[in-house]
């Protein structure tokens, strides 16, 4: 018997009540029953997006909502900037270029967050940009970009909106989209809403709705105001995945009831552990600045291929964690600490992995990540 | 307690087989144990649509792969036909629209098949027509269209592709995608492939494939390129639903153990069962030329509103069918025999519609509906 964790950034593990719920039989979405199940997930996601806007529900992955954003917000021949930092910024980059936007690229190196200065001077540059698009926690590097600062940049230009990838930072790190002016923020089901992937969100602001009202590219399945309009009236303009709905209702409510502060708190604990045990152990981050709260990315020992470390924990101790992408292929491994995640998930990911790297021959004091783990989560 | 019945043209019941292995903890789609089941799922999709050909799968609604035959196929300024003859034709003719292809539309009565010189006619006059777009089962009318038939009249044009929504076809009847060459075949997980809704899929000819080298429409998320390409590694170019996907695995499994043969021909019963049952209450069908086995759609009595049946049979008895959509609403009711679906469930749907017309005020032989369904199942 190998007892299973999943330790990656998305999937993430499910609560176990929406697992039971999401296995009764399927109700029919134009059925009475499943109105106050809509009902109360639109309000739900207004909480957790901390907005006043409908959030709009797509049945597809994370990237069927990005590719909406593009194709909802701007028109042919439309310029806009793009923040390529990792393997989801590229993927702004080439959903633009799918749809023969003129896009133009930041690009930061791996590991780092975008510079203020780098934002300011591209959109001097070009007056034209209408679109700013921008990863809050880019996966594939574990960074953070300073979206808030970025948010006041982009607000001050009447025709230019922020659009954000928060796949991996919505529910993980304080987001506040109206606060701040955010004009499209965009999540999928798979990460800090622990639930299966199958469900994208996204919410505008009136000025991102005054841009779709512009929108002259084709769209139709993720069609943005039909979608409004349909929600509007509490109901999905398309055949939504019910039970993937069902199971939504149940993890608003545990996230309402932990309340969202005690979210972000919770992630920023176990992510500062997580760190701390890693660093313990001699090893280096490879985030430099600024580490995002959904998972730790860290160089594997000199000399290691990482996938030795990644097979080595799946196989040996039934634990799922993420190598590198692209580029960090095999010099990387990422644990996440995002979702359905708690104090002994760290612990377990962190006795793991001195295991694995114990019989990989690196060496270090037996016991010092936990110790080091132990300390940030329950003090000294 | 009121036991719950869910007998619409989709979301159809999930076999409880499935439900629960869905309700296992999620597994990571990259991970090892991952490859088996994407493995067998391929295999036994290539089954199920009887083609050599990689069947796509999108996490979607079925409408997200149609876009995608749009998107995929065709280039701006192309034209096709799409064949009108219902809510689903008109989808087909609005997303060629949001993509400025030049469709035009044979609009065929609601309740009647499209008749072969109407296709012949409209081809011979517009011989720039580069795709045919059509329905096998056209669920808002329960019409079948005569879909070997308009295949072997668009094969023998080298510049034109039929591309066909069977998603309450495929499984339900006999539509051999090789035998027949059909170019682009449509399903979705929520219809026969008895699954809750959440994933959509569509297998391609090669003729079909040619089409897809040319196509430059606007693509990102529905790139089928890019989906075979994954596919052949085993693997999904986004992440999918791993849920779904595991409940499929055990669906397709179900299919091919009873075997598509028994598969079609337990649906021809079902759905023969329910005509003769409706019109031995003396109720006419809505379906004139000719009647899909997925669905059974009928007038209801004379100066009766529909909605009304609906209503109560959910109200009164926990059972959903459904009403009429658009042009047809109010004025009729579809009872949907398909997927996981039995003899008892045509039985129970004709003794609560009995009981509701009883109490509704409509005239007839109490039993003759349940008598005509158990002779036309069970002989006499």
């Amino acid at each position: 018997m190998k007892k299973k964790y999943l330790l990656a950034p998305g999937p993430t593990p499910v609560p176990e009540r929406a697992l039971a719920d999401m296995a009764l039989p399927v109700i029919h979405h134009r059925a009475p029953e499943y109105v106050p199940i809509l009902q109360e997930v639109r309000d739900n996601l207004k909480y957790l997006f901390q907005t006043k806007q409908e959030v709009l529900i797509f049945t597809s992955s994370g990237t069927g909502a990005m590719e909406g954003c593009v194709s909802n917000l701007l028109s042919a021949g439309d310029h806009a900037l793009a923040v390529r930092g990792g393997k989801f910024g590229e993927r702004w980059f080439d959903i633009c270029k799918a749809y023969s936007v003129n896009v133009e690229a930041i690009d930061v190196e791996w590991g780092y967050a975008v510079k203020l200065e780098q934002v300011e001077s591209a959109l001097k540059k070009n007056p034209e940009i209408k679109a700013v698009f921008i990863q809050a926690s880019e996966t594939s590097t574990g960074v953070y970009h300073p979206v808030k600062e970025i948010a006041d940049i982009v607000r001050k230009r009447n025709n230019t909106i922020l659009v954000v990838d928060a796949i991996t930072a919505l529910g993980v790190v304080n987001l506040p989209q109206d606060e701040w002016g955010i004009d499209a923020v965009v999540t999928g089901s798979q990460k800090a809403l622990m639930l299966p992937p199958g469900l994208a969100f996204v919410s505008l602001s009136d000025k991102a709705w005054s841009f779709a009202e512009k929108s002259n590219l084709p769209k139709y399945y993720f069609n943005f105001k039909k979608e409004k309009k349909s929600l509007e009236k509490n109901q999905n303009a398309y055949t939504p995945n019910v039970q993937l709905i069902v199971g939504l209702r149940e993890v608003l409510r545990e996230i309402k009831e932990e309340g969202l502060e005690q979210v972000f708190k919770r992630h920023a604990d176990l992510a500062n552990a997580t760190r701390q045990a890693v660093q313990a152990l001699g090893l280096k981050l490879y985030t430099v600045d600024k580490p995002s709260n959904a998972l730790t990315a860290v160089w594997a020992p000199e000399g290691m291929d990482a996938g030795k470390i990644t097979k080595l924990i799946r196989e040996k101790y039934g634990i799922t964690i993420a190598g590198g992408q692209d580029a960090a292929k095999g010099k990387i491994f990422r644990i996440a600490h995002l979702g359905y995640s708690g104090y002994f998930d760290v612990i377990t990911a962190i006795s793991a992995l001195e295991a694995v790297l114990k019989e990989l021959g690196y060496k270090f004091e037996t016991g010092a990540g936990l110790k080091a783990a132990q300390k940030a989560l329950f003090g000294e």
